[in-house]
Parts: structure tokens; sequence; C-alpha cells
């Protein structure tokens, strides 16, 4: 173990005692919980933070990730719940034109009735945290660079994760901590065995669609049921009829009290991704650079797909989802912007370089250390600029489903011949069925036309790109070298696409088989593209490999530097999001977006009759509309509003993978499900502000109430440990 | 008199000691607030209400009208305060390229800086009003219908202005109240000297333009400063150099503490209009199909004049106004309909009726009064909606300048044949100064490429019709009997616009002094057509006429009915907004637009830089923005807002023409002035609601701040009489 890693982790145990900058920032590890122990007590936790660092005990054992989604245990029969959102591809799985359980919503009234969910649903059930930075670091030295670093870091990684999957129940993963400046294994308990157990209409369950997405007042009942399934022997398996519930150690009570403006709120979960601790330069360049040409580059795909397909036709159907994601991010990064240009983010980089130089230039043992970390780790990211034109455009023209499927299973056949550890990752054997996956899904998402128009607008925009950033063989291919030919373009297209036969699932599915002299005979204009353009791909891979793993050698220097100068400075230190299990905490807050408004902290009934027309977005079941009307609140009055609460605001610091959360009152009985923050907090995920910052709620009240009175699902609530 | 007035009088004299429905609501005419002391004095009022309805006393002498827009004397030396928007005229016309007062505002730092408002701008301090009820009544029988009734109501009403304006300082205007159950002569000195003396960048009192109009949380400072002066012996006088300041008897003393959340507020004024007394039939007809249409004929008409004119071009600017306009209202029929479409107007109305009709079947003797009252009221709207298709496109074609220049110009050489007494309204001696300054108004407000394409487009809609609505001699004139051939339409158009001299103020002024024979012989192709169509103007006027007077024998039996119904059941009685002088008191308040949200009482300083955007709507003086950084809130800081106040809501009852109102405390002193109601109140003129009905008021502090700060008015911060 190098120098530099022992003093960084010597730093890290002590993270958690300073005292918080800012109220409620932070995604803390479950180990930092005892270190911030005054702070949760003060805020109105009513449990011990030391019980929440044991994974399987009370409550962490009743949390689980849907992989993208996180979810808990609400019954000692394994009965979980998420969101709306989460469960909704199986939801979509099970729906035909005679019975379309998108538009009905679905309720099992006993577990026979219960529908297998869509495949590649899993839950995993998180059951050891393992710091493993040694390991990790094994056999680095602090002058290797570029590839050697990478590989060598890939490599143990791998080593580690094949070890811990010797036993196959387990999924496990290395993940990285302050850009490397410690490790984590993660061990997972995988159930395979999942069933859509309920989920309420889409409109109820997606009320307010893309219009209120981000949006606060909400009132939207995202929230969904499935049921975890093992063998007899009570360990995971395949579906089988013969599976029986999952009987997990734990599962959360459920408050029908719910909570009030200013309670404490806990969420635990499974947040994806944040750049808090992100350059100066990284900040201006993603900001000014990059999130504008990215939603440029979203809504030409959109308007693509819009003036490709007729609305409502199955080929806009087909793009649905594509079209959500690519919308969605479409806003999510003109919120960013706006955000950005309004606020202090850059300003407050550089002052905080500046005062983290000062700092280091005081001591000559930091300048020693830390003395290159920032300067050698910007030199590094503006490499990697310098050719992000064409990055962009190459990552977009993925969206290409063809494109990208005859790369991908070429690249599987050279793979393949490897041993399995040697194997890049997603080629591993233990990756298999979710690549068959990916392959099938393209079935359900791919469009010709669309896809070929894709293709065409990106090419255009490719063909434009300076000199030094152009892709040789890619520009042969498409008789790009000397700029754009339109018409020629749109004949080599119209013949690639008319002639492959990547279209079908068969063909993809054949294709995984084979091997690279099949792919480098094969007529297919799109296989022919991938095996050209492989060494030119490959080159950017190991420059990109060789950049990381550069970056590598300086990013935790760097974050090593900030912790020991925020730590001096008694500011938050937590690790940025990463997928891996943390706790956010705070209280039941509403905000002021802007002078002279003021959002309040709940929902109600009222809002979904303000909101209804009876069309797309904003219709409602009638029974529902009924209920509101005549005012049959029933056991789920709350009296300070004088109606049911459908969403509330928190203060909690949560981002995309926290969908599905959990929300947990003092006692960490379950009081709803985070699934969204307002407009406002789209920025937080590089840049906490605490007036702004909302996560957004489905109220347990409003749950319990459209479950009992508009669907009848008596049974489930009959299931959980209802408390009052 | 007759009976039916005698009873309606004896009821009048009582309104007012009715409890008040709906808090707030409620446009008082001065001689009825001791009837109401009570809830005055319970809202917070501290002065007697006897005093209010001393129409030269204090503090109903200090307030005056600017003819459309109400104001307010603010110093002994003839200071008014009013909002941007009323002076807004004025600065304009002193604004040249090289000296742009719109832009950067404007400060007289003494009396003989003062610039003269624009032309025709007058202030009216009403020092009168006297029932004349049985006068205007006089030889009216009950039996008398149609024309007679009409023209004899008009005859009588012109007799008594005509009698009270024998004194020329005066101008005299009688107004009839309930429909006709009442008439008021009012009598108001008219200054004639009127002088701009201040008001500040339009960044500051327009901030926000169209996009914040009707809009909460609002920015804007809407105030600016006229001076009235009138001949060295105190009497009104055309504008001399050797005037003096006017010295009114009153003026407002200025609080520099302002009102916090809560306190009593009072606004006098001049309301536009109202429409809280309709039938459900006028209601139906309004919000299902009259605002619908009106709204499309505006927007088309936008449209017309985006397309035609370049952006920042003089034909653009010519027609800045008139868009502004359009638009305002496009978006003021937009909120009406959703307001209509959420909100029950419509049933409640139903329900009214049914119930008063009850209420009058239930007694015999009310039934023999009132049984026909409402039933031969919707007969005769209905006999006006018939042909309602035409008459909304023969009053939008008064957009075509050219058009109605004609038409008004021919039909001048018709009246003055006539005794000034029997000339219709507009074409007497007393109308002929406003005649001609209309007629030069079209010279900045036109431009023929626009005009001519309004009338192509109202033509081509107009040719549609159904045949028994269309005007024979205006289809026979454009060749539109069988259908429309929109070539020979163009070509005869073009050939109108080509050849007319209409276009110049010089030719229309000469038209004035022309005789009807002029107009008969004249080749001019807009006076053809003028004269061509005369004769079934005159027919649908005299028509409208027999149908209004007819309306006349109705409209005050059913509104006698309504109000002994209403007190019967202790609802509100006041009159419906028609120009007069009225006042109206409520609170501070804030208010929830949606379910989750609320609109603060205030906005603040921090506003302003949160919505600045550098450019268009959004600017603001870089000092502004300077002194807003640096927090130099002086003498004006509001601690609750931790800043200075700049706009706050109201619960007022106000409408079009309370523009520039003095907003006053519980002791009349002057804290802001009314520009504006937020979105959600603009159907208030026909449904007052008091959960959202809110008045926006300029905060005289942010007034104050601007003044000292900003603009270094502190000569008139001086003139006034500030308290603490």
């Amino acid at each position: 173990m190098n120098k530099l890693l022992v003093t960084s982790l010597a730093l890290c145990a002590t993270l958690g005692v300073t005292s918080k900058a800012s109220a409620d920032e932070g995604m803390w590890q479950p180990h930092q919980l005892p270190g911030i122990a005054k702070e949760l007590k003060a805020a109105g936790l009513k449990l011990n933070p030391n019980d929440l660092t044991d994974l399987t005990g009370f409550p962490m054992g009743a949390i689980v990730s849907l992989g993208g989604c996180t979810a808990s245990f609400l019954s000692d029969q394994g009965l979980v719940a998420s969101n709306h959102h989460c469960v909704y591809g199986s939801v979509q799985y099970n729906s035909t034109e005679d019975n379309n359980l998108l538009k009905n919503g679905f309720l099992a009234k006993s577990f026979k009735d219960e529908l297998p969910a869509a495949p590649g649903t899993r839950i995993y059930v998180t059951e050891e945290i393992t710091e493993v930075t040694d390991k990790v670091n094994q056999s680095i030295s602090a002058t290797m660079k570029g590839a050697d670093r990478y590989n060598t870091i890939d490599k143990n990684s791998k080593a580690l994760v094949a070890e811990c999957e010797n036993d196959d129940r387990y999924r496990c993963s290395v993940v990285n901590f302050h850009g490397g400046l410690q490790y984590f294994l993660f061990k997972q308990l995988t159930i395979r065995d999942v069933r859509l157990v309920h989920a309420p209409a889409s409109s109820i369950g997606k009320f307010g669609g893309d219009t209120d997405n981000w949006m606060w007042p909400r009132h939207t009942g995202d929230y969904g049921f499935y049921r975890a399934y093992v063998g007899k022997d009570g360990q995971p398996a395949d579906y089988s009829k013969d599976n029986v519930p999952y009987k997990p150690k734990h599962h959360l009570k459920v408050s029908k009290a719910s909570v009030k403006d200013g309670d404490f709120l806990m969420v635990v979960g499974y947040p994806g991704r944040t750049n808090r601790y992100r350059t100066a330069l990284e900040v201006d360049n993603t900001f000014n650079w990059t999130y504008p040409n990215a939603k440029v580059l979203r809504e030409d795909l959109i308007n693509i797909i819009d003036s490709t397909t007729k609305p409502g036709s199955d080929e806009a159907l087909a793009y649905a989802s594509t079209r959500a994601g690519l919308a969605n991010y479409a806003k999510n990064f003109g919120s960013m912007i706006e955000s950005f240009q309004k606020g202090h983010l850059y300003d407050k980089k550089v002052e905080l370089e500046k005062a983290l130089n000062q700092w280091i230039a005081a001591d000559n043992s930091r300048k020693q250390q830390y003395g290159q970390a920032l300067s050698g780790l910007d030199k590094l990211i503006k490499q990697n600029i310098a050719h992000q034109e064409r990055d962009l455009l190459l990552s977009y023209m993925g969206y290409s489903s063809l494109k990208s499927a005859a790369e991908r299973l070429y690249r599987l056949s050279i793979e393949k011949t490897k041993a399995d550890a040697d194997r890049k990752r997603g080629y591993q054997e233990r990756d298999m069925a979710r690549f068959e996956q990916s392959m099938k899904t393209v079935e359900r998402r791919y469009v010709a036309a669309v896809d070929k128009a894709f293709l065409k607008h990106l090419l255009g925009k490719y063909a434009k790109l300076p000199k030094e950033q152009r892709v040789a063989s890619m520009g042969k291919y498409f008789g790009l070298e000397k700029g754009l030919n339109q018409a020629k373009l749109d004949k080599l297209l119209d013949k690639m696409y008319a002639k492959t036969e990547l279209g079908s699932f068969e063909a993809r599915k054949t294709w995984m088989d084979k091997s690279a002299a099949d792919f480098e005979r094969s007529k297919d204009p799109f296989i022919q593209l991938a095996v050209a353009t492989y060494k030119d791909r490959k080159a950017m891979e190991d420059a990109a490999e060789e950049l990381s793993g550069n970056i590598q050698a300086y990013r935790p220097k760097y974050m090593e530097a900030l912790i020991a100068y925020y730590q001096g400075n008694n500011m938050p230190v937590y690790a940025d999001a990463n997928s891996t299990l943390r706790v956010t905490y705070g209280n039941v807050k509403g905000y002021s977006p802007k002078d002279g408004s003021y959002m309040k902290p709940f929902t109600t009934l009222q809002g979904i009759i303000e909101k209804y027309t009876g069309e797309g977005e904003f219709d409602s079941p009638q029974k529902q509309l009924d209920l509101i009307k005549a005012k049959q609140y029933g056991d789920y009055y709350s009296k300070e509003l004088d109606s049911v609460p459908v969403n509330y605001l928190g203060t909690l610091d949560i981002t995309g993978g926290n969908s599905g959360s959990p929300t947990l009152n003092d006692k960490a009985e379950f009081v709803g499900l985070a699934f969204d923050g307002v407009y406002e907090s789209i920025i937080g995920d590089w840049d906490y502000d605490e007036k702004t910052n909302r996560s957004i709620h489905v109220d347990v009240k409003y749950m319990l109430w459209v479950m009992e009175n508009v669907d009848g699902a008596t049974n489930l609530i009959d299931e959980m440990d209802i408390v009052e």
C-alpha cells in the first residue's frame, strides 16, 4: 500500500465527525453515520445510528436495489415497494392490446395471480460492503502511468469480483470512491424470480407525465409492488411456479400517520452519480460545452423521431421510451444550464481552488504531496476535451441500434477468444444473459427509418468535424473524407438498411456465437462497418484507457488534498454518489423557487381536480374524481391540509437511482417513496443548495388511500404491518 | 317619476347596510360607505366613513381621474402620482431618437424643466355627484319602447350635460347605474395644462413587460408623476408658460412605513367596467362564443402585424401599441376562458336565476312587478346574439384606420348639419378637439400594408358569414356577394390603398370641414366606401338603438328584482363599475393559485436580480443592480423581508381604470399605487373570488428607494409630506 493511500485512508476514517456546512447535504455511507450521530439526533432520528451500519439488521436489511432503482420490503412475505416508473417495464411487458395493464393498472388479489416481471428484473440485497483499496491497488506503483495503471486496477478489481461471485447467489462489484482514493467491494444477494404484484393505472402512477416531471406542485402516485420469490430452499432461483415468497429478515413498518411539515425524514437508497468534487475546468467545460451541445443533439433526435413517425403509430410507440429518455435529459440539461447561469457554481469552484492552492502552498510537505495534483489533473482533462466533439457525436451514434449492435457483436467475437478474466467488462460470462437481453430489447425499440435518420443526421454533423478529430476508417466507409455528399450518403444508407439482417433478433442472436473470422467474411453492411472501424475504435478506447489510467494517478491525490482542506475548514466530506448504498436525512420542508412565491411542502387531492383535463397526461380514473369530489378521505385525512396529502417535499440529498427509495420517519417507519426532485435541484448533482434542493415523495397516505378506495388492494394493506 | 323607479330608489337608499357575503368584494360609491361603517372599522379603517362621502374633503379631494386612469395629489403644488403606464404616452410624446426618455426615464429637477404632457392629457377633479334619475327619465312612460325610449334618455342626458358644462371649466357626464335603475351626473373640474415631471426608465417602470403582465410574482416600478397647472387666477387654462402649479385643497401624506402582511388597504379610483349582474344567457354567450372568437381575431391580427412588419422597424413600432392592446386582451380573454372552464360561474348564475324566479313566484305582487323581467331581458339579448358574428367582424374592421376614419369623417359631415344638442354623441362641439386628436393619432399608428392586410383578412371571414347577416352595400362594394374571390379582392384593395389620400393627416383634417355632398362627389375609394355603406350602417345603428331602448325597459326591472332578492339574502349590492368614483377596501394578503403553491404578499429587490437577463423586458439599470447587490437598502429596508419590498398583493376589488389609483393605509396615507391584478383575478370582472382575487400594487418603499437612490429625484421626495 502506498503512502498516499495510507494518508488518505487515515483522513477518510475520520469523515463525518466534522460539522456539516450545509444543512441536509450529504449522501452518507452507512459506516459514516455514527460519526454524525449528533447531527442525526438533533434532526430528530430516534434510532441509534450505530444500528444503521448493520446491513443485515433493521432497517438496512429491508432496503434493496432493483439495479437503477431502489426498493424496500414491506412485509415478511417478500412484498417489495418501489416507484411506478421502476416497475413500469414489467407492467408494459405484461400488457397486451386487450389487457392494457399500463392504462388500467394491475392488482394480483392473491399470490397465484402475480405475473412474472420483465426479463432481467432482479432484486439485489446488499449483504456486505468491504473496503478493498489495498487489494485494488496491489502492484500499483506511484510512478505507474496510463494503460498499465488502468489495466492493473481493472485486473485486480475483476479478480475480487470473480472471487466474490464464486458463490453464484451473489452479484459483486468493486466501486471506486473519491475518484479512486478508496475502493469497496459490494456483495449483493441476487433474487432472480421477481413478480409484479400491483401497479395503479398510469393515470395515477404517471399523472402529470413529462409536463410535471421535475416539477412542483406534483400529484403523482408513483408507486408499484413486486414480490421476491426464491426456491423452496430459500435460495435465489430462476422463475418456477414452485418457488415461494422470499422471507426477508427485516421489513419496514408502514406509518399510517405519515409525516407533517418539519418532520424528520431519512432516505436509504442507491443514488447513481453526482459530481460535487469536479474541478473548475470540468465545471466550465460541462456547463458551457457538454450540456448545451448534448441538449441540441437530444432535441435533434427528438425532432427526427417526431417527423419520422406518426403519433400513436407502432413506430412512434417503439420510440416512446427512447424519446422520453432523450426529452428527460434535454430538460435536465436545460435546467442545469439555466441554474448554472443564474448561480455561482463556477465562481465558487475557482475560489475553492484558489484557497486550496494557497493552503497547499503554505506548507512545504503539503506542497510536495499535493503541489501538482490539480494542475496535473486539469492537464489530463484538457487532453480529453481536445476531442470531445468527436466523442459526443460517436456516443450519440449509439442511438443507432444497428450500428451499436454490430459493434458489440463483433467485439464479443474477439473477447470470447480470451480467458474470461481477461475479457473487457461487459463481455465476460457473467454478462452474457444481459448481453442477450439487450440484443432482444432492440426488437421492441427499433424502426429502420428512424435508426437511419439518426445516423444520417449525426454523420452530417460528423462530416463537419475538424480533420484531426475525424476517424479515418469511418470517414472512408461512409465516403466522408472530402466532406459531406448528402446524395451519396443517403444512397449508401438506404442500401445498408435494405441489405442488413441485423434488424432481426434471430440474426443478432446467431451472431453472438460467431467467430471474428465469420464477421470479417460477412457481407452484412453493418457488420462490415463494425469490422472496418474496429481498429480505429480500439485505438480510441486504448487512448481513453491510457488517459483514464493517468487520471487515476492524479484524481485521488487531488481528492486527498481537497478532503484534508475541507476537514480543516469543517466542511462536509462524503463521497460522490456511485450507485452504492447511501443514507441521507433532512426534513419535510417547502421552498421558495422565486422571490415572492413559496412552494408548500404538501399537495392534496384537490390539486388532482385542478389539473384534471380528462386526457393525456392529466387524466384520472372517474372513481378517483368522484371520491375526491365527495370528500371521501377515510382514514387518510390530514386535518392540517383538510384533505389527503398526495406528494410532499423533503430536503433530502438524492439523485437518479434513489427512485423508489423508501422514505423513513424518525423511527425508520415507511412514510412514502422518493421519486423525483424539483426543477431547481437538478443542478444539485453538482452543487447542493439548501434553499432550493428539494426531493419529491409520494405520501404513504395517498398510496394507501388509492389502494384502499380506488383499486381495492386491501389484500396488500392487510399484508403490511400498518402502525398509527 | 314612475313607480318602478321610486321603489328602486327606496331600495337603493338602503344599499350597504346588508352584511357582505364575500369579504372585500365591492366597488362602493362614496355615499354608500357610511352604510358599511361597521365592516370598514372591523377591517381596520381609522377614519370616519362619513368623511369619505365629501368629494371635496380629505381624502377624496386628493384623488383625481386622468380619463382611463386614476391619480392623486401628493403635494400642495399639484404634484400628481399615477402609473408609469398611465403617463407613458407623455413620455413617448417627449422622446426623440437622441433623447430617449422612454428608455432612460425623465426627471425635471425644477418646475421649469417640466415638459408638456401628450396633447389631450387632462386631469379631472370630481367635485359633484348628483343623482338625476328623475330628470333622465322625464317623459319616459312605462310602455315606451325602442328608439323612442333610447332617444328620450339620450336627449335628457345630453341636456343635463350641456347645462352642467355651461361653466366651461367643467366636464360633465350622466352615467347609468344598475343598467339604468339609477342615473348620476358627474361634474369634474378639468385641468388642461398637465406637465410631465418624472418617470423612471422603462426598465423599471415596465420591468417584466408583457411577460409579467397580470402575473405574480411581479417587480414593476409602475409609477410616474405629472403636475397640474392652472392660470394665475387659479382656474383651468390651456398650456401657457405663465401658468402656475395648481394648489389642490387636499393631498395625500406619504407613509414611508408602508404596509405589512395583513394590513388594511383602501383604493379610491375610477374602475372602468364590470359585469357582475349579467344573466346566465349573457354569461354563456360571452364565455362560450364572444371571448373565444374575439381571442382568435386578436391573435389573427397579431400574426398579421408580425408577418407584415420587420421586428424593430418603424412599421413595427407604429403598431407596437396596437399589438400590445391586441395581445393584452387576447391574454385576458384566454384567462377568462380558462377560469370559466375551471370554475362554476355559469352554474352559479343558473342557480341564482332559479332561486330568483322562485322568490318572485312566491309572491303575487312580486310576480306582477318582476315576473317578465328576466325572460323579457333574455329575449332581447337573444336578438342581439342573432347577428353577433357580423357585429364582431365589423367591430374588428375598426382596426383598419382608413376605413374607420372615412366613416367617422362622413358621419361628421352629416351630424354637423344638426343643432349641437341633436347630434350623436362624439360629434358634438364638445367632442371636436378629441375628434381632431384622434385623426392625428392615426399618423403615428398606421402603415398601409398592415391596414390592408387587416381588412383583407377580416373581409375574407366576412365573406363566409351566413347570408342573412351580410351587409348588402359592403358586399357589393368589395364584390363579395357571390362569396370570396381572393384575387379580385386583393386587386381591389391594392387599388384602394394606392389611390386613397386619407393616409395623410392633412387630408383627414381637410375632410373634417367638408359637406356631405363633398363626400358623395369624392373619388377617394375609402370615402366612397363610407358613403356607399352609410345607409346600411345607419340602419344597423338604428336597430341597435331600438334594441338598446327596449333593453333599457327591462334591465332596470331585472336589477330591481335582483337587488331586492339580494338584500333579502344579505348579499352585497353595489353597482357594476362604470368609470365613476369608487372605493374598495381589504388587506395585504398572499394567495394560493394552485394546490401546493402559495404566492407571498410581497416581492423584494432580490427578485429583480433573479429575473434580470440584461435584455428586452428583463433589463435593469446597472446602478440599480449594483445597489441591490451591495444591499444598499437605505431608509426603505423591511426587516420582515430582509430587503426592500417592490410590489405587494391586496384583496381589493379593482379593474381597468383603477390603474394609478393611490393605495391608502388605515389613515388614508399613500402607501403605493394599484397597477394590475393577478391572472386568476381577470375573471373577477364577472365573478369576484375571495380566494384568488388579488390586486397588485407598487410599494411606496420601492418608489422612494428608486427615486432617491437610482434616479436622484430628491426634489420630489422633499416636496411630498413624508410621514414615518
